[in-house]
């Protein structure tokens, strides 16, 4: 894309009421726009790095199993009531209103209660389970706080997976297969190193949860990590049980704040209970299915990817989820030098390479500042000495200063 | 995907409650769930079709220029007050709660003003315009009635395109070209040929605006068609003026129900005026920017496809827009024939073919009628007399039954 084309602009300072250094980055590179507390737009490169996540995290999810579905934000009481959690008392941070027609009218939380609801349909006999289904959703939630920009948003993007079934055995496989998966998605987008598997507490199912903690001084966690065994332990359940269980010592933690990026959930038999999803079993009895629950906000993680890798410059996005691929400054006046940028540009879309063709009038001290701030892994400059032999490669990360050939980078081989 | 391991079911019959044809079919065929009244949850098949969709107007709005945003869905009143569009008086379908903060929220039934709004960032020249910007994102619209399946919903997703230009002469540009881009989206979808560009009543910036019709006995609209011009006229504006305008004779108009599937609108400089969206022209006036949008709805879109093209066995999906591409249906109880579709249908995968594998234990008879309901466009019969040179392809919009080779199949030859 050109970047006289894109609508979006830098700018120097975020808004003052933005204190999250995520959202102030994310702001000021154009990627999303803050509309109020907790709320923010996706702008064209916002767009572009969700769908990138978006599309590793579906492709973890089909592998396990998954198959995604997109349920309805709106939500009567009925369905919920049965399972107690329709009451503000009891989930405090529903958003309700009320149909023209008459009736009340929720914005879905989370979806348990549809979705076994739903599965009724569709699950009657023990042939019918286990099945694995997920959607990436915006959901709504009524945070009394939202100060951690697009890390604990009012509407943000989730996704979120259930898993419906007959054994705890088969749960508990499942439940393990979606640990990997997740380790997976998080190496894939570049956090896999700061990201621990962390115990945390559980409900009245099972003793502990699990929970993704990626280390951070913007986390709202308080985490314990064993570094050698690559464990991490919640504040909430550091006690000499859990040190115990995990065969951990106390004084081989390490104390750190740390980002919630997901979480695994055993949930029992208590939703399926409640709105009657039941299945008849080899031998004729009918039994209720047994769910799990598996979360990653996508928004999250985009800003929690800001964070961990930004520097005092501005962001720097992993290659899998970057806006583009290369970022194509051209910083020369003369004719002949902007042709070759040009060239390069067209010639590089066309080899399918994802490209931001800085092809503004603008000085280059202000380029490379703007290039700097969007994070994008490679910056290609083409200047006064600029040859076919001869072009300026510039990596984002660590600065990295390399010359490559036009021939090499149309073959996509730059990138070592 | 193998049917045996696909959640949903098939159903005999829909809800009692559901009255439009084009639910009845989604549902029983499991690619939709009805929550409640115009709220309905995409399920795995339906979540396919919908991406389909997705997939072909997003590449015709990038071919326009346009640039994707994911707008947020809450919106506070301050701004929609400036444009006097917050009170239910003047906009009767917004669904709106409180924050638990403090403070009203509402659920954007449409986003000119919170674009604009932020447009404020980011335009300040004339050099910053042109700018056409759209998202497909889900809306919320608190109608009183809801009773025509996913074509009116409560719940339901939209692209919505804005365009932003100096002169008047730039919008009529691009809305001509929108409107050429969207016979093109209809065409691709395959209900080109039933739907006509239509005249429908304007606002306070132009006389006339400009639906997309499709016709259809479920059809909310009449319209008056000139089938040789393939112009049609809104019954709201059927008179006259705007006959001698289009030159068209009444006697020449045939009236029939139609399905509004997409309109474009201008809007003139309300908007950005109430908002302060202004630029300075080349020779420094400030100028507030002129708007235009241009709307779809995808779940909208589905549901009428699926109204005009069905017929008493069930759906029929254009190619374009099929979950699969091909139902392979197993009809045999012999071993050999077994491992032949099985292989088959890894081939097929293989060569990036999307096959739904009926692999489910049950009768032809059944198989057959389910696979005429779900509506994939080619149906190959796997059965006693199945061998590599001749396997029966049935296509499911006219019946038509071919033999065709397991070679042709992988070659993706097939589809004539």
């Amino acid at each position: 894309m050109r970047q006289s084309q894109l609508f979006t602009k830098t700018r120097r300072e975020a808004p003052k009421d933005e204190i999250s250094q995520n959202a102030q980055l994310l702001i000021r590179g154009g990627y999303i726009h803050k509309e109020m507390a907790g709320v923010y737009d996706l702008l064209p490169l916002g767009v572009k790095v969700i769908e990138k996540i978006r599309g590793i995290i579906r492709e973890e999810m089909n592998v396990l199993g998954g198959q995604e579905v997109s349920l309805s934000v709106l939500q009567e009481p009925e369905l919920w009531k049965k399972t107690d959690r329709w009451d503000d008392d009891k989930v405090d941070v529903w958003f309700k209103s009320e149909f023209k027609s008459g009736g009340a009218v929720g914005l879905a939380p989370t979806n348990e209660e549809p979705l076994a609801a739903l599965l009724r349909n569709h699950v009657s006999s023990y042939r019918d389970l286990p099945k694995y289904i997920y959607q990436i959703q915006t959901k709504f939630r009524n945070e009394l706080r939202a100060k951690s920009g697009i890390m604990r948003g009012r509407e943000f993007l989730m996704k979120d997976m259930y898993s419906f079934t007959k054994t705890e055995e088969e749960l508990d496989d499942f439940y393990a297969a979606v640990g990997v998966a997740y380790e997976k998605v998080f190496s894939r987008v570049g956090i896999g190193e700061q990201t621990y598997l962390t115990f945390a507490s559980g409900g009245i199912f099972s003793k502990y949860s699990h929970e993704f903690q990626t280390v951070s001084t913007a986390g709202e966690d308080t985490i314990y990590i064993d570094a050698e065994k690559r464990i991490a332990i919640n504040a909430e359940v550091l006690n000499d049980e859990t040190l115990n269980m995990l065969g951990v010592n106390r004084e081989d933690l390490a104390q750190a704040e740390a980002i919630e990026v997901a979480n695994i959930f055993k949930l029992g038999t208590r939703y399926a209970e409640a709105v009657g999803l039941t299945y008849m079993t080899e031998d004729g009895k009918e039994l209720p299915a047994i769910m799990g629950c598996y979360g990653i906000g996508l928004t999250r993680l985009m800003g929690t990817i800001v964070e961990v890798l930004c520097d005092d410059k501005g962001i720097i996005w992993p290659e899998a989820v970057a806006p583009f691929s290369i970022h194509l400054v051209e910083v020369s006046d003369d004719t002949e030098k902007k042709k070759f940028a040009a060239d390069l540009y067209r010639d590089l879309v066309n080899a399918g390479i994802e490209v931001l063709y800085d092809d503004r009038e603008l000085r280059a001290g202000e380029k490379f500042a703007d290039s700097d701030l969007l994070g994008i892994p490679y910056r290609v400059i083409i200047g006064k000495t600029t040859s076919s032999d001869s072009i300026e490669l510039v990596r984002r990360k660590d600065g990295d200063k390399r010359t490559v050939s036009r021939e090499a980078l149309l073959a996509g081989t730059y990138s070592v």
